[in-house]
């Protein structure tokens, strides 16, 4: 007996292959009558799917979602030409979302990706969110998902992100190395877990040269650049308690201590030295040049994606068991010398 | 008599509203069969659509999307911001395609557009795309369209756009009356609309100066850095002929500039001059700070997003005379003081 395809079906009862398919999934938008007669010819004539035709019955989108807080930023950037590498060598498309750092859109994107419009998300957190049920959601639903950079250690998902205690123990190291010995943090977000880390990482390098934390000199930014200068502006002009480096999550709060610096004619390195994590271009043109920790975005948006087709090809969701950890490098220039 | 609705249509033919709907439209998923019975029943009743269910009737996806070049660059950074401000206005999600200044990328997401996944597209160029063929795919098929800055002027479609030659004008005129005899332009494209207009600019300035426009002074930048930097170079240390100011077109090509000079040793702003298109918030802190023409870059998104939703919402796909050309800025620095 010969192998009765979709096609056969559609034939025999006046419909398209695609309205079959659909009926034989149970699709929302198939009337139930219509339904109700695909089924029972199927049954009839002992139709079973074709395991091949795996693009119409599993409705692959060939596209991929990435989900960031912000585009003005380097690191995301270039994360998104290593996935659009990855992405372009197995024919798919990319959509990019921007969260804005903010929760509320990130719930929106995500619920606008539960229905099926992409075969995989690549995701980094906003910095404003705390209730992560949206992922949970997402995860709950077999939706392919990876994380990069921007995470938290309580969900449940794969994970591609930066070795950020020791570039934070690196960088303040450094700093420490040239003669400083009260150092400000500039934190990106006290929820984040990069960032925490990168906080940790300058505690251990306090810690290793027998140095007290003083929690003053933790400054916690946000994503408000008008607060952002006003903490740093705070933290710059103290009477007491004087800094005499600063240690940035960011490249963002670089940007306005250089501005504070300028205005309030503080000598950069010659009164104060700076670093930051910063994936941008522009570090060694600044004046004075500018000391980075770089990141391998490139190579941490090629993990991520790499990662997720894994997900997406073996339709094995489940890799919240993976880790991967990416070194980052300590750029010295002329901020810190 | 009571009015028809498509509901009374799927229920009498034993359908849902959803397939009634899409077998009016000729929508090709539905069997010839189906699509003659609907329309004959609904031409029997004498039904017409609802104009107020648009939402059902025009599959509304409450999503539009951007197509942009690059991501690494601060114009479509802004220029997106000020698209979602609108779009969040609106209610709609945005989703951000890069076509990473090729040709064959822009027409493969066009392609991925034309199936109805989104309400409507707002486009800036990728500088490779010669052909057209699948811009006017998208103008054919009718939906909705805007352009931004990166246009040309044989797409027949709505445009928003900065006064690329005027910029182009005072950029020139400035550096001629800060001296200059001799400046070169870098171009970002030959065959974009803006970079063309910024040289016409260009040219105008050297006119009124009553200085002749020398070939050997254009450098036909394109989307290889490494060629550029190889372009540049040249220009830099050619015997004859040389140049004390340059013009550039994007701010990619000022940072190769900066780096030439660096390890060439050529002072700016003594012995060389320099200005360029910007949106960087970088350029202040620059060494030496950055002279640049600014457009305005999210006000560009906002009336682009404006125009596409009066587009979408008065379901009138047709603004292809409306071309709204907005006012760039010079700010002077020290790079050409």
């Amino acid at each position: 007996m010969a192998t009765i395809t979709l096609k056969d079906l559609a034939s025999k009862l006046n419909l398209s292959t695609a309205t079959v398919s659909r009926a034989l999934r149970d699709s929302y938008d198939i009337g139930a009558e219509t339904k109700k007669r695909v089924k029972e010819l199927a049954k009839e004539l002992n139709f079973s799917p074709n395991p091949n035709a795996s693009n119409l019955r599993s409705q692959s989108t060939k596209t991929i979602a990435i989900v960031i807080p912000e585009i003005a930023n380097n690191f995301f950037a270039l994360a998104i030409n290593g996935i659009e590498e990855i992405a372009r060598e197995k024919g798919y498309h990319v959509l990019i979302y921007l969260s804005h750092e903010l929760h509320t859109k990130e719930v929106s994107i995500l619920q606008h990706l539960l229905n099926g419009r992409v075969d995989g998300v690549l995701m980094s957190m906003a910095s404003e969110t705390e209730n992560i049920d949206h992922i949970n959601e997402l995860i709950k639903n077999k939706i392919p998902l990876v994380f990069f950079d921007r995470v938290r250690e309580d969900i449940d998902a794969a994970k591609i992100v930066t070795d950020d205690r020791f570039g934070g123990f690196s960088a303040t190291k450094h700093l420490l190395e040239r003669g400083c010995k009260k150092i400000a943090y500039l934190s990106l977000s006290s929820r984040l877990k990069n960032s925490i880390d990168r906080f940790n990482g300058y505690k251990d390098a306090l810690i290793e040269s027998a140095l007290e934390f003083d929690s003053d000199n933790f400054i916690d930014c946000g994503n408000d650049n008008k607060h952002n200068f006003s903490l740093i502006y705070k933290l710059l002009t103290r009477k007491n308690n004087k800094v005499d480096g600063i240690f940035s999550a960011s490249e963002n709060l670089v940007l306005l201590t250089y501005q504070i610096c300028k205005e309030l004619n503080i000598k950069v390195p010659q009164q104060l030295k700076v670093i930051t994590f910063s994936n941008s271009p522009t570090s060694s043109f600044l004046s004075p040049s500018l000391s980075t920790i770089t990141q391998p975005a490139y190579d941490i948006g090629k993990e991520a994606a790499s990662l997720l087709f894994k997900s997406i090809e073996k339709k094995k969701v489940d890799y919240s068991d993976v880790v991967k950890v990416l070194k980052s490098n300590l750029l010295i220039r002329n901020s810190s010398s």
